[in-house]
């Protein structure tokens, strides 16, 4: 059994620098991050959320987006140019886009810290109120996002072999 | 661009006996298979998923249990021979190891059919009727899996790049 390793936290930069270029760049929007905290038995309640698995011989882990329903709303609007009043399949198809985009976007940082890993499919969830749970033995790290409908959250979960 | 090949029917065989053996062997619960289908437009509902990103070079993709709370239930009180009455953080956990064992016994069998990959961590999520999307430009592959209390749901997304 090897034990995972303690947080580190530069690993949590890439993610949140990467959330911040993609909605830049995607959506014209400047989202205001929040500072990184480790969830403790607190629960982010989203709309719909965006996972994706990252897969590596020396790191495994997982990363989620949790929309509240305003906020996805806000951010799809603003990428297609028209406004979206309900989750239907356009937006499920976005939060995908931006959940590859986003773990992609910080692979790379990652990569440069040594630790390399391949992504998995990104997988949505659609239901009102849930929550995202992490298997990891390590810590789950939470950036919180202001965006002008609300908040919405990036959470990474890592677990490192060394 | 790569295009996804078609659904090889032969992909679904080792979630579907990894489902089975590790229910009989955690839970001594036999499930009833039915028989798989591709999803279409229609989506199951749970009240507790677990979800799992595959990565590798050559394949990627996601695998979710979907539990209606009877099953789940169900399967947790035989698996820790305590009647369990609500969805916590045990529930959670159980969840979390059922995904991990199933999707980790189902990866033994893709790599006879010549698929390696690396699992992620496993996520989890809690919130009644919600639904899981995989991404995948190829097919989604759902495999239900009848017990007393109900029936939950075994889904797999693949894209292969031969």
């Amino acid at each position: 059994m090897t034990e995972p390793s303690p947080f580190r936290p530069e690993l949590i930069r890439p993610f949140l620098e990467s959330t911040l270029n993609v909605l830049r760049t995607m959506a014209l929007i400047e989202a205001r991050p929040g500072k990184p905290f480790l969830r403790g038995d607190s629960r982010s309640e989203g709309d719909v959320s965006g996972i994706i698995g990252m897969a590596g011989r020396k790191v495994s882990g997982s990363m989620a987006l949790v929309f509240p329903a305003p906020t996805i709303l806000q951010i799809v609007s603003a990428m297609l140019g028209e406004e979206f009043k309900e989750i239907n399949q356009d937006v499920l198809d976005c939060v995908g886009e931006l959940t590859n985009m986003i773990s992609g976007n910080a692979r790379a940082g990652l990569a440069k810290l040594n630790l390399q890993f391949e992504m998995a499919l990104p997988t949505m969830v659609r239901g009102t109120h849930h929550c995202v749970e992490h298997q990891s033995k390590g810590p789950v790290v939470c950036v919180p996002f202001e965006l002008e409908s609300g908040t919405f959250y990036v959470e990474a979960a890592f677990r490192i072999v060394s």
